[in-house]
């Protein structure tokens, strides 16, 4: 049979730290310190098994789970020296959630269980302090009717029902504070309080304990479903099947006396990562104070201590902090990780109530790990490992101040990273305007198009409701170095009404025009209000780890770079070459868009080649001082991409002036450019289909290319190009546009007589390319993974239409993440495997990247070295997090 | 060193039939001839090798052509016994093309070659006809003129040079016809012709019989490339790889005199297959008069003539005929095919010219296979793999009088068959106009809406320039039994202008409104004026061989039938089961669609699910009378498929029905129809994403399928339902949706206590669910491959979209079919071999399937066999054609 409930005190704990999943994070632990001999009141914890067990059978419990917890309570019983319901020596535990990842606040707690009419009496005269014992029970009963009974306003304008009691209450005795209520006032508060619920819900109160504790563990578990914690683990990617352990556990409290204190501890500055003691405390208060801030706590060490703080722990309780210092570097040292604990001391006697990791800054993350390798805590491996790969976007862009309270309620794509703070505005016109005025604007848009440039670039972000990774939106931001959340799909936005709407934990929240928000483009995440900033700066301790990692990864890093600016940057990050430089993204600046459109309109091969003779001295000039930028590493440039429309007109001041450069009438370029719509252009006339129909494009492209290679090489600058073609298929159409390439190029190099070395490879982006690898792979230099396209083709699920259901497939848990953030590996990833099989089968040197944006997300940076790639290709700011994750992927598979 | 040059005659031919690819049909069967010691005036081919090389070499010759030619040239001088340029006795070749596959008129020939002003008086002499030698040399020089050195009318109102001189010349003479003129009056044009060469185009017809030879042989080579054979070979699918093969053949003449004769024959009857020698000819008269059709043939046999006819062959010239005669048998029985032979007679001696298996009717090729069979000529094996499987189309459908001529101005897709005349039209209401009148009409359309469905009804065919086969006027004319034409993407359709055009053979053509057309839907043609119909007749010939076939194959067929007469009709065919029931198909119908709407633009589960119990009996009448009409067969029921939007109302009465039956406000339904728009409806909300975010539409389908079924199994009637799944790609979306079929269809049947039977499986129709076919395996009871998504995905590649490069990939070779139409092996056949191992390596006992168009295409119908699928499911119409593609798999890999 299997065990559902696990016991922890006096030394021994069923489960420990290893049970994280199994008994939650807090349970776990709880037992682990217990078995480490620290003071931790007794317990039991019912497993997270049980939640998924009453979640699958109607909200039944297993066979066998009462017995246990009888037992356990016993257990409880006979440790403490109290007994529960004992009207003369009650025992009262806590009923507690406790996921594998901390919630804050999104679940319920239920305290002083086990007290009644009775047993309150025995706490009176146990600890004798009657309005202690009352306080405890009138707040017992607060909690319980609300939490568990559901006592609670029934409409936004109504008032907590036993805050209205109590106010009375106060009125009647004419104080001011809670603390000002006697005795009994707070006895006759627990009637009045048992009323209102009898009168209100139709049921009264129990006095039975048993009862009591069943209904608290019932909604406890019941609050893993309510809508606030659904909509946090929807924020956070908590797959919903982990569920929640329950962990009941006997009361201590800090309350009874001054020689009673509550506090929580860091065992270093989570801030900085410094290794000292920091925390603060309440002296004879509970648990919840401190939390809630109501009082201000004081701190723990003498030396944090300013001269105007009131005194420290150590100065007014010396022994019970030096158990805690004690106990904390236990702690730290057993679990080789920075703890942050909970404490309370219950008539001088220090008692734990919780250790876990902390959680700190991306900075305090590196410190904290280096160090530990120099105290000789960690080894430089476990240092590599311990790192959360993705937390090091806090430390490369400006970023949140990451102590700052957040109110996140949204989460769309982190589209681009840094993070903007400034007003909602619906249009780009008024972004414009605003921010002429010197106001800070965040510009949201259902979706972007090139007329919203001028918001965009005077916003300070920009925030979209559709749209993925590679939307123009994203594309845009990008280029422009801003922060930008694409498809927040969560948003209604409403143009007319000059708002939004938005689900959050706490109801539908409306943001207006003016709103100030901030996005946290490195997340994704939407606040609420202004969130302080910090600016980014990367330390001896950053510099030190990466050293460590560049030694042990495999797998190089490069980057994704359309720009000058973005190659720079991303070189200083690290980066060893350029994985994917988007020809098309050049093609967006107004002074070129021109042109371009000329291009596609064109209606013969000669218009065409005209417009395209305009294009190619800009091109030629990116592709010089890219490959400049990159002087000694390879630089993988791919031939234009998109369907053409994207680069449609779309007013008709725009169809006039391609009218006029054109010479051809109105009418007719306004029917040629309806006659490109497309019904799925993701599926349609794009990538080297283009030049299937109209190789001129690829023609110029390469001509572009090469002859800026040339013109470098023949400085003395060693370049190198490698051309990449994208949307390939079938073997034929690779080797076709490699013989374009090879014509254009070769006759450059021999006319310009420069000893330039080029390589030609594609992109690997259809489930088709993937089956026909190996023949590809005979005529290709190199393959990379576009992970993007071939996740919507393999899945056949479009990014940018995916809003409408893909929540519901994270939710029902098909799909673990989501797919395009996170490489899908028994689908993409499959087809990957088969295309690294077939194409080294046949071409064992072959060169093998991956340029999707996966190419930055750590588990997928993982697949890539378990599929042994060659390299990762990411956006600039996101390669030292590839780095890292390379070589955390390397060491863990050695 | 390659051999280019093949010479045949005197009993000596290098390679014969078998080398119908390097010699092309003619050479080919001329070398045939000749190897079986049949006459055939000597020769030789140019192979297709050169050809190839000619193009790929900037059209220069392979090295060692040149002599190869000479010699053979000098090898056919000394069999006839004259010399090429000998003024005394001067020997004339005609050079030809001849490609692997016969394309009638669509390349150049040249006759008569080796004639000059000294040659011409030896022909004379030699002849004893000086005007026959005249008349000769002045068709010599016009069709050279004209083939080689290119003198043509310079616009569509002037005349041809030549015939005007000619006119010119009658008028002279004050004769009518040309036969009037004298041989001095031809040599006199010979000489005008000469100078009408030299004026117009600057250079001087060549004396030189060699330079005359090169100058063909280029110009026939050259004409591969010319636009009527380019466009030619796009229309038929026909590789430009291929190439075109040049034949150089002595003359002999069958206009020497009343001993002379020239004639056409097959070897059984071309239109029904009766075993009778069929043919015609005429006395002293040129190959080029029979086929002109300037002069009427006579009949070949004495049986064949009709009292007011010309006396025939066997009566005027017996030892002829009788030779003729046993040369045919010769030629039937070595190919053991009907011939379609060309002969001249010259004086009293027998030429054969050509040979090559006849083309025929499908009812004609019927029987001539089942007769040879009888006649011990082929084994039931031979006959059935001799069948063109696609041809029994024609037996099947009213179709289009194969004898008739047909101008064939576009193709499509073939989306459903059947053929229609009528008159163009290019909106629905005229449609119903014109129709109401009593007249025949086509309905044009860029692409049809539900909005068209009242011109569909009225139109005799559909004709529209987007969509592919699964669009929605591809779906609904085979709904109506309509021929439709879908996908022509060749046609400019102008709505203002009331007319299309379209690049033909000959040139832009514009069809006008009220212009006749008619459609082949079978074959996707576009046929320029009214093409007479015959009716279908399945004769007994067609029973026999379809039993031999259903003994032959080892697959099951299906039908993919949506309606109960589709179902009855496929049942009659021979069909097995359903293998893909749309259910949405039924949707469309006008009083459907407006609950439809409700149910889509419902705001929540309640109005969704009382727009679906609409919608309930309806469905439950459908699946009624599908599953009475299969009795004791499987039906496979596909639950909803398509994006929700296709279903959406468009204008603004159509949205406000939907908002007054929903009771919700216009612009509130407005804003919902507008945010359910997808970027790529293909790639969007769809299949069973539709049940994972809204369940209770597969419930009521589910609920519908089971209560039909049960009712009918109540009452004796034994039905076989399969429930499937579509757009799977994970497994746990499979486990999802089995578990929500099964709820609702047990209950059903516990319910009512009806011992019924069902089963569940899925769409593989993405490349995820390929990959991960194993995992699916272990919850499916079957699979249906969708190789129309399948190809849609795996390739990238939208079918709507594709016209405008497509095509390009097939005219460049890079597809060497549209995938669309044959499974494209390499790729999606690699996805689904995939697909079959892993997962019947889980489940070998899993049933597998193809619903795919390309269930019915005869050699994606073999590549189903050799992957070892269960069955084939195709529309009613194609059943017999799968069962014999069947078959022939079958017996081609025993």
């Amino acid at each position: 049979m299997a065990q559902y409930v696990f016991f922890f005190g006096d030394g021994r704990a069923d489960g420990g730290a290893e049970g994280k999943n199994l008994l939650g994070g807090k349970g776990a632990g709880l037992a682990e310190m217990v078995r480490l001999t620290i003071p931790v009141p007794p317990g039991f914890t019912l497993s997270t098994e049980v939640c998924r067990y009453h979640y699958a059978n109607g909200r039944r419990y297993p066979e066998g789970l009462e017995a246990e917890v009888r037992a356990s309570l016993a257990e409880v019983e006979r440790l403490v020296g109290a007994k529960f319901g004992d009207p003369t020596n009650p025992l009262l535990v806590s009923v507690r959630s406790g996921a594998r990842v901390s919630m804050p606040g999104m679940m319920d707690t239920v305290l002083n269980l086990g007290l009644n009419d009775a047993t309150v009496k025995g706490l009176a005269a146990r600890s004798g302090d009657k309005r202690f014992a009352y306080d405890s029970y009138r707040r017992f009963i607060q909690m319980y009717g609300d939490v568990v009974m559901g006592l609670k306003p029934e409409n936004a304008q109504e008032r907590d029902p036993f805050e209205l009691l109590l106010e009375r209450k106060k009125e009647q005795r004419g104080v001011e504070l809670d603390t000002d209520l006697a005795a009994d006032d707070l006895a006759e508060l627990a009637v009045e309080f048992k009323a209102e619920i009898a009168q209100r819900l139709g049921q009264t109160f129990p006095e039975d304990p048993w009862q009591q504790l069943w209904g608290a563990i019932r909604a406890v578990f019941g609050s893993w479903e309510n809508p606030r914690a659904v909509t946090y683990r929807r924020l956070y990617n908590i797959p919903s099947e982990w569920g929640t352990a329950v962990t009941v556990q006997s009361m201590v409290f800090g309350n009874l006396g001054d020689d009673c204190a509550t506090g929580v501890a860091f065992t270093r500055d989570p801030s900085t990562g410094e290794r000292r003691f920091f925390g603060e405390f309440l002296p004879n208060a509970q648990g919840e104070d401190v939390v809630a801030g109501i009082r201000t706590p004081h701190p723990i060490s003498r030396a944090a201590r300013m001269p105007t703080d009131p005194l420290s722990l150590e100065e007014v309780m010396p022994r019970a902090y030096g158990e805690l210092c004690e106990v904390y570097q236990r702690l730290e040292h057993h679990f080789r990780d920075m703890q942050d604990i909970e404490f309370t001391i219950q008539r001088g006697k220090l008692w734990l109530l919780q250790t876990r990791n902390g959680k700190r800054t991306a900075r305090a993350m590196v410190r904290i790990a280096v160090e530990m390798v120099r105290e000789g805590l960690l080894t430089k491996e476990q240092a590599i490992l311990r790192m959360e790969a993705q937390k090091l976007d806090e430390l490369l862009n400006p970023m949140l101040d990451p102590t700052a309270d957040k109110r996140v309620v949204a989460r769309g794509l982190p589209a681009s990273p840094g993070a903007a703070v400034g007003k909602v505005v619906f249009s780009a016109d008024e972004a414009e305007a605003l921010a002429a005025k010197e106001e800070r604007v965040i510009l949201v848009r259902m979706e972007t198009s090139p007329e919203d440039i001028h918001g965009m670039k005077a916003a300070q972000g920009i925030l979209t409701a559709r749209g993925g990774m590679t939307s123009h939106a994203a594309v845009v931001a990008r280029g422009m170095g801003k922060c930008c959340v694409a498809g927040c799909s969560v948003l209604q936005i409403d143009y007319a009404a000059q708002q939004l709407t938005v689900a959050t934990p706490e109801g539908r929240l409306v943001i207006k025009r003016g709103d100030v928000v901030t996005l946290d483009g490195g997340r994704g995440e939407v606040i609420l209000g202004a969130v302080p900033m910090t600016a980014a700066a990367l330390d001896d301790n950053y510099h030190e780890l990466m050293r460590w990692v560049d030694e042990a990864r495999k797998l190089r890093v490069r980057t994704n770079a359309d720009t000058p600016a973005d190659a720079q940057t991303a070189r200083a990050f690290g980066a060893e070459g350029i994985g994917l430089c988007r020809t098309e993204h050049m093609f967006f600046e107004p002074e070129r868009i021109l042109a371009v459109r000329e291009m596609i309109l064109a209606d013969d091969t000669a218009a065409r080649r005209r417009a395209l003779e305009k294009i190619l001295p800009m091109q030629r000039g990116d592709f010089l001082e890219i490959l400049r930028a990159m002087e000694g590493l390879p630089v993988t440039i791919r031939l234009l991409d998109p369907p053409l429309h994207e680069f449609l007109p779309h007013t008709e001041t725009e169809i006039r002036a391609v009218s006029d450069a054109l010479q051809i009438d109105f009418q007719t370029v306004q029917r040629k450019n309806e006659s490109l719509h497309e019904f799925n252009p993701m599926l349609g006339h794009r990538g080297c289909r283009l030049a299937i129909t109209f190789p001129e494009i690829y023609e110029i492209q390469v001509q572009a290319i090469v002859e800026a290679a040339c013109e470098l090489q023949a400085a003395g600058v060693h370049v190198l190009p490698e051309i990449m073609i994208p949307i390939v298929g079938h073997p034929k159409e690779f080797v076709a546009m490699r013989a374009l390439v090879v014509r254009i190029a070769d006759e450059i190099i021999r006319v310009r007589g420069v000893p330039l070395k080029y390589t030609v490879g594609t992109m690997i982006e259809l489930p088709r390319a993937c089956v026909a690898a190996g023949e590809i792979a005979e005529a290709a230099d190199f393959f990379s993974f576009g992970t993007n396209d071939l996740t919507q083709t393999a899945l056949g699920l479009s990014r940018d239409d995916s809003g409408s259901f893909l929540p519901a497939y994270i939710e029902q848990g098909i799909f673990r993440e989501d797919p395009f953030v996170a490489i899908d590996r028994e689908g993409v990833g499959a087809l990957m495997q088969i295309a690294v099989g077939r194409g080294r089968a046949r071409k064992p040197a072959i060169k093998l990247g991956i340029c999707g944006e996966h190419g930055g997300e750590p588990s997928s940076v993982n697949f890539c070295h378990q599929l042994g790639l060659d390299y990762v290709s990411c956006s600039p700011f996101r390669v030292p997090i590839a780095r890292l994750a390379a070589a955390q992927a390397a060491l863990a598979s050695d």
